[in-house]
């Protein structure tokens, strides 16, 4: 799929994403940009579907991002419609005034034409180069075959087709308890460059049979996006069309629940947490150029987003992240990226671990540390660095990747 | 000096330095953590030599930083003698415990007893590895062979000896007019790596015969370090060490000035901000692995200080980098990251410029923009990068270079 080499930290394989009841899809090569690859995503949820969504936080959204910004706005007056997702790859139809808006109108007329549903209540989504327009005729024209083509299978392709620097297909499901109801979670995304958050820069969808309403849905996104897509990071750059949507086509049926805090929501809570973690951490696992996979743990901070703050300053360094790159433990280079964030932090009281190891504390390297063990834990594959700022109870996970020259060799020439 | 090739964006020679009138210095090799060069370097001030300073913002500063800092303050009582400045290269002496405080201790006692003056205002500096101890009996052992050897030349020797991943020594030196008085100013710097405001990590050392009190001195250093050190990021990491040092020794004589704002300074304020300006862009022309050197015009911003972000949120940006690294005029990039920074901006009224040539404005490519032009000029070494907000009269200027396979290569084996 990508020209790249998969990424030596993917998963071993795509799970197996069975079919989710209220929902079927289609892809298509409709050659936005790309030729002899698919490029064209169309997921529907039967009427009554409810949706939520989170959005890219960047000033300089793309038309698609502010499309279904309002979308998601409007999708509360057609509950009982058809809820349509459209997603293309190849051009992120960013930066592209009047024509940008113009392609996101005609792409929601022609699926709510060829799928039902009502026009403006369509999610649409775009990823590739920015500040080139798209061509939505290539879009509309593969409606028609699309929908006959509909069908409750195919989340691999649809993962596939979303894909751009992408070295693998990202896909996670789980099954949970909503009152002795079985219900089913399906999730895949795109991403592995441009990655930061708020949120982290990719598309992801997950869509369930549960029957939820859209604000316990949007609840629970909202709250989850937090410790999942917005704990990873690859370059701090944040992209400009990050799209995270939930459906629940309410299939499974089920009690009414109609808060977010119900204690019957204790399983399905969990397994969505585990499904965006999931997914979240197979973006990282695809960085651009990745070759270690890194978990930093923060605690002892002032406060959790203290905390958080601290976790990206670490995971955002090019000098950590060069170093880890290098199997060099530069515990150093740490205690700089803690230092440079102006989150409250005091040197004789940091404390710094590679996996079991402490390597300083009370502001010297640690008696019982020996380089060759710090040495030895770089080669690992998985690196877990911890932080203890020894201040307060704020603590945050952060999941971020190393930088390496595969990253220049994307990125130097993405567009050639 | 470096292992590394020099930068091909050095300059071609270094300067010729004079003389400055009531300053001596000396090099040694200490052998601090290198071999077969020097690495100590000394400069002392005649009595009566007044000095400003600015250090590293970041929270974990080294042992002499909190030294340095103290000595500042101290120097108000001791204004009648000699001042000294020593710098090692090798190890930073950061993160070091109380092991780093008797360093720095026993370097100022020693020097002091040396070279003449107070104890507690020595001005001292450590650059390189970080959590390594100092050997300051290293140091001092050579303090007492300097002190024969203590000449009024030797800028360009001191320039090399202060070096870590440095390819190149960075001087400079400009005459000013002082109410008829000539006065010369001398600047010497390092830094290539661990840079970023504020302020950008590196140490800086200038010194002038002007005759001018310290509180002017470092109202002039304090305002002018925001559009020279301060506006410069290789890497967006904050060094641990980051010194500037501005010293006069009064020697040209002169009319008593009292105010930085006295417009008998007119001259010298020029004057400085050139050497400073000059040393700031000479540490960016050394950007580790650096081929292109970026200077970054933000206009139309809501202030002088949100232009400031932006522009730094451009220069930090890794695929901005890597794209100028890769000649590619990629300005989807530049709108990325004009929006992920928070600043009010406004996507249809954002416009930009590669050197003169108008890439996008009123939120679309424009229409007299040829993807050959923008192609032809990313071929050019150095590059200017203009971006208009539109929304108010802030500006800023601010200098970067493109983040390469050199800056991976450098980095990631460092301590090895």
């Amino acid at each position: 799929m990508s020209k790249y080499k998969k990424s030596r930290l993917a998963p071993e394989t795509f799970p197996s994403l069975p079919p989710i009841a209220g929902f079927d899809m289609a892809v298509a090569e409709a050659g936005v940009r790309y030729t002899g690859r698919t490029d064209l995503w169309v997921l529907r949820g039967q009427a009554g579907t409810a949706l939520a969504g989170v959005y890219t936080k960047n000033n300089m959204p793309g038309a698609p991002i502010v499309w279904s910004r309002k979308a998601l706005v409007a999708g509360n007056k057609y509950e009982r419609d058809v809820q349509l997702v459209v997603v293309n790859s190849g051009t992120a139809n960013v930066f592209t005034g009047e024509a940008g808006k113009k392609a996101v109108l005609e792409t929601a007329s022609g699926a709510a034409a060829a799928f039902g549903g009502a026009v403006n209540t369509v999610q649409i989504a775009s990823t590739g180069v920015i500040g080139e327009p798209l061509d939505a005729s290539k879009v509309t024209a593969q409606f028609s075959d699309m929908n006959k083509r509909m069908d409750s299978g195919g989340w691999a392709e649809a993962a596939r087709a979303i894909m751009t620097t992408d070295t693998y297909a990202k896909g996670a499901t789980a099954v949970a308890d909503i009152a002795g109801v079985k219900v089913t979670l399906n999730g895949i995304a795109k991403g592995s460059g441009m990655i930061a958050p708020d949120m982290a820069t990719m598309l992801a969808y997950v869509a369930t049979d549960a029957s939820l309403p859209r604000e316990v849905l949007q609840e629970l996104l909202s709250e989850m996006t937090k410790t999942t897509f917005n704990s990873i990071t690859v370059d701090s750059d944040t992209s400009t069309s990050d799209t995270l949507l939930l459906l629940a086509s309410g299939a499974a049926g089920g009690p009414e629940i109609e808060d977010a805090s119900d204690p019957r929501l204790k399983d399905f809570r969990a397994k969505l947490h585990d499904v965006l973690l999931d997914l979240a951490l197979q973006i990282v696992r695809d960085g651009e150029g990745a070759t270690k996979f890194i978990q930093i743990n923060v605690t002892g901070a002032q406060s959790d987003d203290s905390a958080h703050r601290i976790g990206l300053a670490l995971a955002n360094s090019p000098l950590v992240k060069t170093a880890i790159a290098g199997e060099d433990a530069n515990w150093g280079r740490i205690v700089m990226a803690v230092g440079k964030c102006g989150e409250p932090a005091d040197r004789d009281k940091l404390s710094i671990r590679f996996g079991d190891h402490v390597v300083a504390k009370n502001g010297f390297v640690a008696a019982s540390y020996k380089e060759v063990d710090g040495a030895n834990y770089m080669k690992r594959q998985d690196i877990v660095l911890s932080v203890d700022i020894g201040l307060g109870l704020g603590e945050a996970v952060v999941y971020t990747c190393d930088l390496t020259h595969g990253y220049i060799d994307i990125n130097a020439d993405y567009r050639s």
